[in-house]
């Protein structure tokens, strides 16, 4: 499902990793191990990664992996919070996905320590589809900590 | 309505740049030019940027800069969703912009590549105002993934 | 009520710091000092840093610290509009606090100026708890934007 266009040579810290999903209608796509993959493969052991979703009716978060049916009650009630309304005035008719995207979030910034993702237990990064079902892409940014002097 | 303070010299990344704007009761004002423009100044080619609001009744976000009907559609869900009620304390009387703020999020974090803000097709950075009318402001600090070693 | 585990010797940027706080049921905890004196330590000047929870049920997020209403109010608007729903299926009844948690955040980034935090004069950074009483930990990580050449 999940597939890496690395656009500069791999191990480089000014590479950018884009990826891409085929989402439904709506749902919770966990990207955690892809992002992994991307760090360990960046070879940066300290610093942070930013993962950003460049489309405006998806988003990116971070929840509990552990019981799927946490992010099947979240889908449902941002559904119930942020409903589609007749006052809407957007042609496309998916104002309520816009909203989702914003209130979840484009990008997660996660820290990195001995060359890992620093997340919590039960953590898993998210990337949330509120209006496919699309071809979708994300990227993922590494930012050392540490400047190597090479003299 | 824009207005550059350069805090430290020109081209240096260390640089933080305030800029402020105008706003009227509520709105979101499209901030993405006047953003790409501190980026080219920087000089920084590979990296992030964040964009950051000091306010508490504002916020920053990333969304649809084709429609204008998605901004209003979406400033109208929030008013929705986040309404005042009766049982609120705080004396100035706007908590329920304070709530906004925390929902859409006090910065946005952008990848640079090549120089330029890597955006999706149809996103824009938005300084979102939730209590205006109010002369606002806001930063935005690049940070470079490239160290030139100069030896 | 802060507790602080240095991973690694002070005054390396390359250090996380774990830090530690005991909540009640809800609230809004200010961790402001704290992060202040942890950026202190670091002895960066210039450059950001990231703030972020491990756990799914609690976030971060930055608001007003001069009247305690606006975060208790804050609250209590979450509650109003992320209720628990007859609808959930999360065996552990807490879904509701699992949405506010996405929906504030996992982490927010602070701008560092001159060795100090750049917050808006009516900022603090607080520790949301949706589903207490725990002991939690967050992070601070600092990331430079400046890179001595020590040739």
């Amino acid at each position: 499902m999940h597939d890496t266009d690395l656009r500069e040579s791999r191990g480089e810290e000014r590479m950018i990793h884009k990826l891409t999903l085929q989402t439904s209608r709506e749902g919770f796509y966990e990207i955690t191990s892809t992002v992994s993959q991307v760090i360990r493969a960046s070879g940066v052991t300290d610093g942070i990664c930013v993962v950003y979703c460049p489309h405006t009716t998806a988003g990116i978060t971070i929840n509990e992996n552990a019981d799927p049916d946490v992010v099947r009650d979240m889908l449902f009630a941002l559904s119930k919070t942020c409903p589609e309304r007749p006052e809407f005035r957007h042609i496309e008719g998916n104002s309520s996905a816009h909203v989702k995207a914003s209130i979840i979030g484009s990008s997660v910034t996660v820290i990195i320590e001995n060359g890992r993702l620093l997340l919590g237990r039960w953590q898993g990064i998210y990337f949330c589809e509120f209006d496919g079902p699309r071809t979708r892409s994300y990227y993922v940014k590494v930012i050392s900590s540490i400047h190597p002097v090479d003299c």
